[in-house]
């Protein structure tokens, strides 16, 4: 029987700032059931794309990117904040729908060829998922798949993402 | 066969900071083996435990409780840095190996009585498992358990944790 996810997003006005509709997974996240449904068809979408590994943005694409690695039994590589990698880095800068960052990649997680998805929570103006994308471009990985728990369809995040197969599993 | 974890944990000298050996996880979550393997044996201590849920503070520790929540099929709480979290909090402070930190739990994310394990990459001074655990407690939450990948043992972290059964994967 499949859980209609939609009853686990949380919805929160003005919140990081003024104007921002906030869309919560908490609930998702803290609901066995949900968090194992949602779980189950991003790691569905990253086996069909052939995926040998799984990038995530720092912070909340961990929680949504680490279980799916795990499910497929395969790698799981963080696309993390300033001043979090010991190694040698590549960064790529995004504005975000609010704000602005900028993401860092260890050199050596990726090899050449290899077939990454990108997973994070939230698909918004897709910049977030544009530096991900350009940190595994940057290493020569390709990137075959974009899954997101959320689509904020207005915000047109999809142009960004161009013709890599994409999934969200609910849209606002 | 058993997976040596010990053989994906990478060492740097005056990371992040000059006098500190960064004993870095990267290796083991991108290696497809000892992900499972580290994942299985968390899991398996958090349901010795009779955990219903796993909390993990921000941001490494989203990476290693995330996928030990969805293989047990029980939720995950996440322990957040500032401005992340849209409902009412709890909040907890603490001194970091290096620096200084406050963490933020949503309230509704506890109920009293739930049983929870707190997990994260490292084991250090206990500082961050102390914030994490001071936020169950505030929401009347038992700490039923604390699980690492690595554990520090110079710096006497188990020291805070007390009587909480606690397991760590890799001594140093």
């Amino acid at each position: 029987m499949a859980v209609d996810l939609t009853k686990y997003i949380s919805s929160y006005k003005d919140f990081p700032k003024k104007g921002i509709l906030f869309r919560d997974i908490s609930p998702l996240i803290e609901n066995p059931d949900a968090f194992r449904e949602a779980t189950n068809r991003l790691a569905a979408f990253a086996k069909k794309e052939h995926a040998n590994l799984i990038a995530a943005p720092e912070a909340r694409g961990f929680i949504v990117g680490s279980p799916v690695a795990y499910k497929l039994g395969i790698g799981f590589v963080p696309a993390r904040k300033k001043g979090k990698l010991p190694t040698a880095t590549v960064s790529a800068s995004y504005g975000l729908e609010y704000g602005k960052s900028t993401l860092y990649m260890e050199k050596k997680a990726i090899k050449p060829g290899d077939r990454v998805v990108i997973l994070d929570d939230l698909l918004a103006t897709g910049g977030t998922y544009s530096a991900t994308a350009k940190l595994v471009k940057q290493l020569k990985g390709n990137v075959v798949g974009a899954g997101f728990i959320i689509e904020l369809s207005a915000l047109k995040g999809r142009n960004k993402i161009g013709d890599v197969d994409t999934m969200s599993l609910i849209k606002y």
